[in-house]
Formats: C-alpha cells, structure tokens, sequence
C-alpha cells in the first residue's frame, strides 16, 4: 500500500507522542521533530507508511540513544493479556464455534496498538473483545480460513503487537500447532512484538518462532532476514496481523489472511472497510497464487 | 502564547484538510504539503500558533490561487446561525439573567471553528449551546464583566468566526452598542469572519464594524493596520472572541476578557481549563493596566 496525504499528520502525531514519551525537554524535542518534518518532505510517498514510520523511528532512536522507547508499554500490555488468558480460553472452549470465536478474539487484541493511539488499557480491551465476539463477518470466511488452514503444509503466522500476541497464542492454539512458525519482528518498532514477547507469553513453548530480522512496524521484505525470506518463500499460508502487516504485504502475490482492527481513514479507503470493523480478508487468490 | 510542539501535528492536520477541500489532484496535494512540511522544520517556535499558521495559509492560497477556500463554509454557517437567532433572541429575553445568558451563548457559538474540525453542522451547534447554558461558571464572573462593560468608555469586540458572529450579535445587543466597536479579519484567514459576513448577519447595522488588516486567524498586532492599533489603544475594554486571539494576545498588557470554549489540549494547559469548557477569562489586571 502507498503513502497516503493523510499519512503525513499522523507520522507526525505519532512522533510527538514520542517524543513526550521519551524526552524530558522541549529543547532536543523540538531539534528532532524538525528534523523528521525536514525527512517528511523529502520522502518518496511511493513508499509504505511503515517505511517512512521506519525512518522516522530510526532516526528518533538515533538521537535519543533509547534502543526501546516502548519496552515498559509492551510488558504492561503482555501483563493485562495474560491476566484475560484463562477467561478468555474458557469463552473459547464453550462457545458453538471455538475456531471462530479465537478468530475474532485475535482480531479484538489488535486494539492494543500504540502507533494509533498512545494509550491502551483494559477497558479498551475488554471493548474490543465484546465487540469483535458481536460484529458480523463475511459469511463462511472464518469457515473458509480454517479449511485453508487444515490444507496448507505449512503457515507463517506473521504477529503484530505486544499484549496482541495473547490473543494470536489462544487462536494458534486452536490450529494444527506443528505446521506454525509464529514471527516477531528483529528489533524494536513502536510496541510491536518482539522475540522477548513471544517468550513472556508462552508463544516460544506451542510453536516455531522466528524473528524476521527488521525494525519496520510491518513487514518489509526488502528489509527482513534471508531466514524470514526462506520461511516466507515456503509458506503455503501465511496469516498476517495488523494494519502494519496489511500496509506492506497486500501487493504481495502470496496467499495472505490479513486479519486487523480498521483504525484509521488511509486503511479503510483502501481495504474497502469502515473505521472500527475487524477485518479477514484474503488477498494473493487468483493469478497470483 | 508561544507554540507547542503538539500545534506541529495540528497544522499538518490542517494543511491536509485544506488541500483535501481546495485541491483536486494528488501530485499538486503532496508538492504543497512538502513545502508546507519543510517551512514548518524551519520556523523559529517563539511565534504564536496563528503566526505560524499564517503562513501556511498564505502558502497555500499562493500555490492554489484561491483567495478564499472557506468561504462558502463560512456563507453556510452564518445562515445556519441566522435561523437559530429568532429562538436564541426569545431564550435571552425570557431567561432569569439575559447578560449572562447571551454571554454563554457568545461562547457556545465559539464551537463553529474550521480550524480544528473540517465541519460543524446544525447538531454540533445545537449541543454546543445546550452545554454552554449549563455548564458552571467561575462565581461572579459574568457580573464582574457586566460592571466592566459598563464601565468602560469603549468596548473593542474582536470576533472570530463566521456564523459564530451571530451569536456575537446576540451578545453585543445586551451591551450599550454605541459603545462598541466589532472587528472582523482583515483577509481570508481560515473561516474567519470579514466585513462581508458582519454585513451578511446584520452586525453593521448595530455597531461600528472595522476590519483589522490582517489575514491571520488572530490578532498578530505586528500585522494589523494603523487604524485597527489606534482603536486597540484607545479601547478602555477589549473581548476577545476564540482561541486564536487568546493564542495571540493572551500576553498583551490591555484589559482584555478572553471568550472561548476550549478545543484543544494545548489551550487547555496554557489556560488552565479543561478541554470541552468554556472560558471566561480576564487578564490584563493589576501591573499591566
């Protein structure tokens, strides 16, 4: 997906919430946003958001010398997830349609997303599940997806954010846990997950993870590892979490689930889903599988 | 008031709007944005929100030709203001306190402002003065502006917005209006009111209506006409309608009573008073006067 006019306010939205959040005067905040607005009007926008988000960070990373401004935030995150778990796999487990129902807790824990909004707690929380569980969804796709994922040899399961990835452990749990390899990203990017998360959740004890070598909030492949490109490359399925995910993966010719929260106008405009709707959409059907 | 860092996201917000509004083509959308983006990395932050903002809009009606992009918005908002007056005029008339009554209605009508949402319809207005009739007000400070206004010799009412004007209008006539003088934005600035929309709402058949010479959605002084500064200087009182001329003069040594509500968070923190509010502030007393 390219660059959208409307991306432009909310990099720079997002860099100020930053830069409160990690730097304590006005001085050196002020130094660095106008060096990301100098960078901002310099970009080619024919590149994805999360490239530029990318560049932005690097860059905010490189001033302030914080490898991991996010670190408390996504340990907080995992924390209330946790505490959800146990509940949350009951509803689960005696709900009609177990798969189903994990499917739509996976795309309510996408809420917890700090690129979009700066704070997210547990009543943010427990609103997205209550709201995810009631929406509608396309008829048969949560049917249709567990039928691609019993056929598929092999399924890259690509996550998103810390605390998310609570509720990608419930729905993997649901899934054939031996043909998935769950991927984190290779160094830190706003509050997405990393291999420290994946292991402060048990992630690392059900399935293969793997870190796809990037600092991108997303996946860009020319950016990522040879051995996330090898797993990439195998996939039969790949199921990708997030705004972040869809934003760099939906030209990409694979047989791609992405499965997000629509937060925001740029990627409504583009999936074809209104702002606040869970999204299952499969894309890489066609000539280009 | 000098501009925070938080006004950065806020103007970039507003560029994009204005060019979504005004502008048909993406290719002449991002080569202004670039620009706008770029000046933003170099102006000297000691300025006030509306200086900056200023030249942004002088950018954009440069590159765009469009002399007066919100005009019909403007156009639209006075006459949605219009067909409320009859209403509002029996409501002051039939209340307990008809000064404080238009007062609050002064404030409510403050809720019509482009600059900070891309729209504000019949509801928005509706609900905005249904707030401002109930919300608490700092004990004896609508009597305290009542002596005041009294009191003075001659009253300088610095407006804001078009449609808002009305509500203006409203007030202004619950004061001795020969008293009075209104005064309207030089050039287009924003949805700011001119001399056509004073003439438009009837507020040059009351009161002596002057324009201040400037295009900044504001009172930036340096920028204003002669005439204007000679009748700032002779003014015993001065109401200053809306945020963008408390941004500006909130630090001017003149009586002045500030009439706004409170829409965004760094007004709120330079203020002293919550988002949502309505603010009736005076500065301007005790050393400076």
């Amino acid at each position: 997906m390219k660059t959208y006019l409307e991306c432009i306010p909310c990099f720079v939205r997002q860099t100020n919430e930053i830069l409160r959040n990690t730097i304590d005067n006005d001085k050196d905040r002020w130094e660095i946003m106008q060096q990301v607005l100098r960078d901002l009007a310099d970009y080619d926008f024919c590149i994805s958001p999360p490239e530029a988000a990318t560049r932005i960070h690097r860059l905010i990373r490189k001033k302030t010398g914080l490898e991991d401004p996010y670190r408390e935030a996504k340990r907080r995150s995992n924390e209330i997830a946790l505490q959800l778990y146990p509940e949350l796999k009951t509803r689960i487990k005696t709900s009609l349609d177990p798969w189903e129902t994990a499917l739509r807790l996976a795309i309510a824990g996408n809420i917890i997303d700090l690129g979009i909004k700066n704070e997210v707690n547990l009543s943010d929380i427990e609103r997205s599940i209550e709201d995810a569980l009631r929406q509608p969804l396309t008829d048969g796709n949560a049917a249709k997806m567990k039928a691609d994922v019993e056929a598929a040899g092999n399924i890259l399961y690509i996550g998103d954010n810390a605390g998310e990835i609570v509720f990608d452990r419930l729905f993997i749990e649901e899934m054939p846990t031996e043909k998935v390899t769950f991927v984190v990203r290779g160094y830190p990017a706003i509050n997405d997950a990393l291999m420290e998360d994946a292991e402060a959740v048990g992630l690392t004890d059900i399935v293969n993870v793997i870190d796809n070598g990037s600092d991108a909030p997303g996946t860009l492949l020319a950016d990522c590892s040879s051995e996330f490109l090898r797993a990439f490359k195998n996939a039969d399925l790949i199921i990708a979490k997030g705004q972040g995910n869809y934003e760099t993966l939906s030209d990409v010719p694979k047989p791609i689930y992405f499965l997000f929260r629509v937060k925001c106008h740029v990627i409504a405009y583009d999936a074809g889903i209104e702002v606040g709707k869970i999204a299952v959409i499969k894309r890489g059907e066609g000539k280009y599988v």
